[in-house]
């Protein structure tokens, strides 16, 4: 069996998330009108410390695009980074949700975006009926390269967009990383936002993200699409089961910690070799063909990053011989 | 606590289906490349003694809808039941995963559609590039009111859709209550589908379906448009273990019998008040308010069906005892 | 050459509108900021006895189409008659601006909708999730079969409408004919409507016909979508010259009053055929194929409506001998 | 009145093409079944030496998108360059017309794109359902900077695109200025295209372009989506009539010879402000506002192009006088 550090996406679910599916296993409200989804309003309100909505779906893909499509209409544009998750990796996704609206795509270091480009990019689209007009920002946290935007940074987003009338989306994946890294609070990592994908499934989770909706506003067209995308399961009290287990205790933050510290442990041992910064779960290094052979030929999985580079993730339950012995042979490398 | 005969959507998941859960938690490849994904083809084409592609999501909806999706391009139309789910319970999202191909409603008993009502609608349409040109019949085995269509129905319908070149879709949300109560084979109750939604939620699942498609060209374009739909869940294996754990000893058509002969049972004691045959697990009865209130006041919970009538639905754990308690009810009424 | 009661859309151009066109020829600004298309607002408000936006359209479809896509989200549903053009002859073009949205289906005397029949479809509706819920009604002025609702009709929809707060959309392909059999208002024959599609082409257009918004907050959004859907034409000023050609000296009405007064004679004629009361330029007749085929030998030219019945259109240029040459012939049937 | 050079797409019509539409004006079968849209297959075919369906449209932007529909599925992509009309001037009506495929943006000098361009996006994509795959590659002839590619260009183009399996298609908005500056045949100037818009509004035309099938199995779907996006005029042998009298004895090459020439004239007067070579009817200048306002005070009309340049654009019908003045005034700053 290989050591794993191939993707947080494939790692166990969390043994406080199987106990609390299995408590919900009596027979209550189908769709989400059992008692667990009904309470993931008050929990996120209470994590976030402000009135907000908070709605299950299955996948990080879904969660974004449910928001887009609520904020977007289909002759609008969504700014976002030339590597952003949505662009990339969710197969046109946000096409489809948004009824062919367009993803403009901006450059920046680490798949961060910079207020400053933002502005750039309204400013450059001529306001008429010929050029598609922006309606929001979408921003990842932490970013596809594992980069946190300081509270300060996000407010200064937040600002960039809010002086062109567009509103902000945070994917956050690895929402949970990003506020491990930074140590503020939940609501500073991701401040002036309108809706968040609150990652679960990397972080422990089964089945479950959750969309949290600070723009109130939204729930009523998310949760009308949610539907007709198929996304409204019949029992998603074991949704609601595994989220709210998640927050219980603040595990979501005890296990992105894990994480966290396995991903410090393996950049130190690597540091002349760092693409990025690390500050979350994320270590990207560049190494040759050979280089990861030979890590291969050790028994650890990753991904190649291309033809010059590997990207290492760590999970919530990376053991810590893994960890240890991976970085002992980055340091021999 | 009700006794329970609201909805097989909100009933337990099956202890089978908790082992194997459990079973799959070790870490594998994400998305639907690990073993349990990767042995869902087989196990369906052995079930239907014919080779198919079988792809889990998560919702009825979402695999009717990619079915849907991949046989009529966006200014098609597939033919179907008035009283359809695609059409009456789905917030519109057939339209929404085919981009706007046209539900064209048909009529029929107990939500059952003919095969002459088929071969006159397709007639009736106009050849031309004004009028939508249907491309699908999507039928529902069992029906809305739980009818079952016998092998030779489902023969002359699959024969009446050949004829006019339109693809078959059999939506089997209950396809197990179908087929116990028909005792035919699985390939009986379906035959001549080029896809079929296989349900397993209503049946003991918790969050899977399978996606069977007996045309196997639509494959491709089901795998992407299940990734773009925000539906390719990347700890997919939870879901394969579902199904596979469903088809294994056929726990499936154990499951559905015993929710049929408890709607036997309330059938038999209400055989007067019956407004549809009962064939699978949903039994519709003539029903004043006054007489649901009572039936509220003894304890047992489902759902009005308009001013005049009751649907009570048995799930594969109803109990024997309230199943009898509420046989006798209805007897007393 | 065949005496022509085909269909007005086949019609000759009106020499005022050649002669409009000819005017325009000198080089403007493109798009819809030439004079023409500048005045289009002002010359409809007047006619109409209110402030409207009125933009130019090539065809009923695209103007249908543009307001229905500008009132209704893709997750939303628009109650129409069952023969509702926009049903039955547009190749689902509403499902393609809508982005999916559903054609709630009535019924109605004459492709006619009842006040009553708005209320109790969508009283029919739940308010959840599940189902699609209708924001917009539209109906046809005169309707499919040539039948015109009187102001206090047109009223009364508009409040049934208004009471479940969906927007009145109304066809007006046939608009003047309409107005010039009710001899009102053109405000009174569409009051209440948001959104009117008032008809050129088949009045003596020869491609251009104008969305006419009473609810001017539609605008911005019916403008980005018609260059999204390709109709913003670079040379719209001769579009504008042919809509503003229309409304001088009330053209339109004198030529709706010239093709219903034609059919008015085609219809005493055949007094005892008709299948609908003929109110404006259109007249469908119960006739035998053999009927039809003497009516085709004698040089008329016009379509079968089903096995049984005949349709025959007037037009603005139906002249006064073919006229009476196919009154006689009927009369002689 | 000012000295024109803003844009051909507000030039005056061709004396030759409103002869046609007269011409055209008795009643005919509506749609596309009148003898002059039915005649369109020929002349196309003719003019390009081999079978292509031709059909008309009103606009470069439907006509495009007709095309991108037909040949990509909602799930897939279009290498198109980061210049293109198609990205930055159609209000996202590709993603529209094609339900959400996305336009891959490629770079290239004077908004052109090399083979070897398209081989290495493509090879970037991963070949799974996360990423979008491309299925079509559009290009510009001339491009968006006035250049044209040469036939050998093309040839390399379409076996590019070949190498990958994605069809080509052809923006020809002002593909007679392309094949008036190559001197070549027209196929020679869009060789292996599957589609190709052959753009008549620049270029004298009132209302109406052709879009010419070389893949001719794309027809069927295109005119099921021409009548489904609103652009199936009731009328259209007007729009057949002008498409027609463009192709009669090579007015389109006369008109683009024409327009071709007073750009070379100016170009001349400006050879060291140039920031593309001159090949079709577009003149883009590095200028100061200054200069820009010199020129706007002696009677000129133009486009800003950004801060630091101007675009000048000739039409068939610019004016001798007018071209030798501008060239004078260019020469003289």
């Amino acid at each position: 069996m290989a050591m794993q550090f191939l993707s947080d996406n494939a790692a166990s679910v969390h043994p406080k998330l199987w106990e609390a599916m299995r408590a919900a296993d009596a027979p209550q409200a189908p769709y989400d009108n059992d008692a667990l989804s009904l309470a993931l309003d008050e929990a996120f309100s209470a994590l976030f410390g402000r009135p907000c909505t908070a709605i299950w779906t299955a996948t990080g893909t879904s969660a974004n695009c449910l928001a887009l499509a609520a904020m977007v209409p289909p002759h609008g544009g969504v700014l976002c980074h030339r590597e952003a998750h949505i662009e990339t990796d969710e197969c046109g996704a946000p096409g489809f949700y948004t009824h062919g609206a367009k993803l403009i795509l901006l450059e920046g270091e680490g798949a961060q975006i910079a207020p400053e480009t933002i502005d750039a990019a309204v400013t450059a689209i001529r306001k008429d009926v010929h050029q598609v007009q922006p309606q929001a920002v979408s921003v990842t946290q932490a970013s596809e390269y594992g980069r946190a935007y300081r509270p300060a940074e996000m407010a200064a987003l937040a600002a960039a967009a809010g002086k062109h009338g567009l509103s902000l989306h945070v994917d956050g994946a690895r929402f949970a990383n990003a506020v491990a890294f930074l140590g503020c609070t939940a609501w500073e990592a991701c401040q002036g936002a309108a809706a968040l994908s609150f990652g679960c499934v990397k972080n422990g989770g089964m089945s479950a993200e959750a969309l949290v909706l600070f723009d109130q506003e939204l729930a009523d067209v998310v949760r009308l699409r949610r539907k007709r995308a198929g996304h409204l399961q019949s029992k998603g009290r074991f949704m609601a089961a595994q989220v709210l287990a998640m927050l219980e205790d603040d595990l979501w933050l005890a296990n992105a910690r894990h994480a966290n510290m396995a991903a410090k442990e393996l950049a130190k041992a690597a540091a002349d070799r760092l693409l990025h910064p690390v500050e979350a779960n994320e270590v990207f290094l560049k190494t040759t063909a050979a280089e990861r052979e030979a890590l291969y030929a050790q028994g650890f999985s990753f991904y190649d990053w291309g033809p010059d580079a590997a990207r290492l993730v760590t999970a919530w339950n990376s053991r810590a011989e893994h960890v240890a012995a991976l970085a002992r042979a980055l340091a021999a490398l």
